[in-house]
């Protein structure tokens, strides 16, 4: 049942070449899941695939020594998710799921109705490194600065289909929309309760790029929205047409 | 923004036949919402459609007088969830989803990797009501007692194709599999942190009604499968070509 823990390290991995663990990760390895020198790591970095380690403790330090690569490299389908914060366990919540469905960056957009004044990006970092270990993906998802929507509309590329989750009613189911978007990179944009104003739909909707649509008859919450959207396109069009992977015990 | 409050009674509701509210909404409306004698208020109770009632106080006391059905009562499409309990917040969080979503019935299903020995049924029955009042659905989820899954399957209808989220890796993508569940009940089934043992893997193998499938190249967590495959499910086969429904503000 248990598998064999997975770290995310800011470091290269190169065989061999052994890499210091930060106290959070020392204490985690040693302490927590009470590990010793000689036991088995999988490591990985977003950038040279991942590694099976060979622990190396100095007293309270934990260090691994990369022995083998296991996996290659390999990236998340290019997703973006722009959501408008909400509460705070909730705003975790999206962030976590997101990393664990595969975005591939995260980026917090300030709506009229954001209800929320302090977007913590470190503390979304953390929840995205967390998910990305246990999910067994290869990449970290990068989380950008917190921006207003006109901002980061101003900055969107339109070649990219930005799917806009839209709680007015006349827009289009999502499962008849985004079959279409095959093989092009996207983005999602989700509301905060509320939903967005007046001024925000019209905005949204004068742009050529921007897809709105609907998810089904009942009022999803804004976290439950993420979660639907980002499983509807990816397993539409993005890989979830692959299997899960599956380390070894 | 904010809309006319919507409350789950378990009264019938006939045109101008009051009711009484108990203590925990009398609260609600008067303390925390802080409404008076003549607002508006819509109720349902999962039989009767929906009401605009008015609000008549009486001391701490609250009473609903039905004045006008507002929307005809509907069902739910007939989709039960099967679902292993898991820790407590993440528990919670499954129910409410699954009532957002839509799911008719939800049943805790014991299994061998299960960890939590008690399951609070008194507190999902409120979280679902909770939920069912935000997201506009007409009907509540039916919360049964939790069973062992062997229990479950014995009484299942073979009629019903369950959808069994096996982390097993050798089964089909859900999205290959769930158009040809059109029209008919269905069921989806979810395991603990840690998955099936191999024991219950072979025993829903073997069963001709369970429909195995996988959920993507990331092995998400318990909470994340239950809003995916219900998320698949409703827009692929179940109601999500229904436009939401906009309440009044």
């Amino acid at each position: 049942m248990s598998h064999i823990a997975r770290l995310f390290v800011d470091e290269p991995l190169l065989r061999d070449q052994p890499l210091d663990l930060p106290d959070d990760q020392s204490k985690y390895l040693l302490r927590v899941m009470r590990l010793s020198a000689g036991a088995m790591i999988r490591a990985f970095n977003g950038a040279d695939g991942e590694w099976r380690c060979e622990l190396m403790v100095t007293g309270k330090r934990a260090a691994l020594r990369p022995i083998e690569q296991t996996r290659q490299q390999s990236a998340s389908p290019d997703l973006t998710l722009l959501f408008a914060p909400v509460k705070k366990a909730r705003t975790d919540f999206i962030v976590e799921k997101a990393a664990e469905l595969g975005a591939r960056r995260i980026c917090p957009v300030i709506t009229e109705y954001t209800q929320t004044s302090r977007v913590r990006t470190d503390r979304m970092r953390s929840l995205a490194i967390e998910a990305a270990e246990q999910t067994e993906r290869m990449d970290l998802p990068e989380i950008e600065e917190a921006a207003p929507l006109a901002t980061v509309l101003s900055i969107w590329d339109p070649a990219k289909p930005l799917i806009y989750c839209d709680e007015g009613g006349d827009a289009a189911p999502i499962q008849t929309k985004v079959s279409a978007l095959l093989g092009k990179p996207a983005g999602i944009l989700t509301g905060p309760e509320g939903g967005f104003s007046p001024r925000e739909r019209n905005m949204l909707r004068a742009l050529e790029y921007v897809v709105p649509i609907t998810l089904g008859p009942r009022i999803l919450r804004a976290e439950t929205a993420v979660v639907s959207a980002l499983t509807l396109w990816q397993s539409l069009v993005g890989d979830w047409q692959n299997a899960p992977y599956l380390p070894e015990s």
